[in-house]
């Protein structure tokens, strides 16, 4: 292989790093713990020992790397810049990512929110193979997203645009991360099902799914209560389709403003298919426009965890074909 | 002049006809009453007639003319074949707009739906004019949006984007006329202001409002609420900051999602600029993200009412020009 680029998906618990050819065919793949604790300098150290790594497992000239794109947790992010303001998954406040990594490896390195790098991952090698617009939606801890025009991340302005997990959907709704209520995320991310529980539990109430919970409070996350729903439990039942009906809210929104082909929906809460889908769906259809609706497509993410780095690939792909 | 194009603002209450040459200057524009309670022939009459009016008053050779474009208002509009399905406004169904118009006018006809015709009106001709990216939204009886992406208006995969006064805001709000509850539209429009005056007057309150609307309540209206509650009156002002707040939350959704450059407020209930800005922005700054914030301009439309017609014309251009 002379050329090639490097994709990595800097995650709060792991660094997921792979090596592509110039057609995007993919070499070589590793993850490895973060290790956030250890500080932003062993952080690096880790990403460039990776880069190390899958380089060697392809037998690649160290020459032929072109360029190396980074997809990072915000909240706080300049990603034109490269600069990590403040993210509390890896604990950092002002490092100038891409101007460190610049140094240590000697090629153009871009910086992207995490949920955008995923978003281009699915639209290139997963759910949106071959359609050139699409949104894309990860549920987990947080709400992410990502929308695709034209093949590309539309980042808005100052790189701030697809943050739908930030719309608010309930103005008098609960406290949301980002300082805001009634947000998408303050109503249907792990976090706010896992919130939502722990209140029951608090009342008294919500047996089946401290149960589930091993019997500790502290335990209660959104896969307990959802465990608890899957077993029949009717309060985690209601807890999982009150998160369901705040996502078909959002995205009936998105398909009301933004009229796109196909949706995307990835993240851990979204695992819980059967749990989320259907109440999901139902929510949406009641609300969005109905030419808009037949011309959606709603389907899972394909990608798993790997979307972020796979998406990181592409966009390192489309900086050196001048694509962006 | 050589060659020329005609843009039309056909609205429920006027037919707004402009001419203009290849550069976009405007030669000649005259306003009409829609007469829709005539039938759709008698309309379409008109329409035919303005544009013969039009290019008498520029002295233009009737084969000079490459395209017409005619904003249509919605809410059931197929604008890409030209097919109004539904409008409450002219009173229509089923009206193959596009076939009849080039039929009569022998020259290709587009149809836009009002409200992206308007956006793109205050993107060339108005208070967008020099910026690529912007969204547009006007607040009158409805609410409706555009969204300008790269000097074009955006229309999504089935030219169904920019539909901002439907999107959910207060999912258990007021019914709207969509069908959906607790749509920007349902809280904010004029109607919406309209309603909530009345609702209060059923209770027996709202005398200042009563009163400004000469004592008949079938003639409160949002005209009347705001001439309320500038002269001081506390039930109109609260009226009028509820629909305030929900614009900000519509605004701070659209700057979190599509992070424009600028988002431009046009419509009558605009206005009442001083009843409604202060608490609208204080809402959008309250909730949407601060480095988006910063890069946004929000501010006033310039056009006022002519902002669909200027908007079919700057739309022939482009579709003359094959940038549409």
């Amino acid at each position: 292989m002379t050329n090639y680029v490097i994709g990595v998906d800097l995650g709060g618990t792991k660094i997921f790093t792979v090596l592509a050819d110039m057609h995007g065919s993919i070499c070589a793949e590793i993850k490895v713990p973060t290790g956030a604790a250890a500080g932003p300098e062993k952080v690096m150290e880790r990403l460039v020992n990776s880069a190390a790594a899958v380089r060697q497992q392809c037998a690649a000239d160290p020459r032929g790397l072109l360029t190396v794109a980074v997809g990072v947790p915000g909240p706080e992010l300049d990603a034109e810049r490269g600069l990590v303001y403040f993210s509390n998954n890896l604990g950092w406040y002002d490092i100038p990512l891409k101007e460190i990594l610049q140094n240590e490896l000697q090629v153009p390195v871009y910086v992207e929110n995490d949920a955008n790098a995923a978003a281009l991952g699915e639209h290139v090698y997963g759910a949106g193979s071959g359609i050139d617009d699409m949104v894309y939606i990860t549920v987990s801890t947080g709400i992410g997203g990502g929308i695709i025009i034209d093949r590309k991340i539309y980042r808005g302005v100052s790189h701030g645009a697809g943050e739908i997990g930030h719309m608010t959907i309930m103005p008098d709704g609960p406290q949301c991360t980002c300082g805001n209520t009634g947000c998408l995320e303050s109503l249907a991310s792990g976090t706010a099902i896992a919130r939502a529980a722990v209140e029951l539990i608090e009342q008294g109430r919500g047996k089946g799914i401290l149960q589930a919970a091993g019997g500790r409070v502290e335990d209660v996350d959104a896969r307990a209560v959802a465990g608890a729903a899957q077993r029949g439990d009717g309060e985690a039942k209601m807890i999982m389709s009150g998160a369901a009906r705040a996502l078909g809210i959002g995205i009936a929104n998105i398909v009301n403003i933004i009229n796109p082909p196909l949706v995307v929906l990835g993240g851990g809460v979204m695992e819980s298919r059967e749990l989320i889908w259907p109440e999901m769906e139902r929510e949406l259809r009641e609300r969005a426009f109905k030419v808009p609706l037949q011309n959606l497509q709603l389907v899972p993410a394909a990608l798993g965890s790997k979307a972020g780095a796979l998406g990181a690939v592409a966009l390192a792909l489309q900086a050196v074909k001048g694509e962006m």
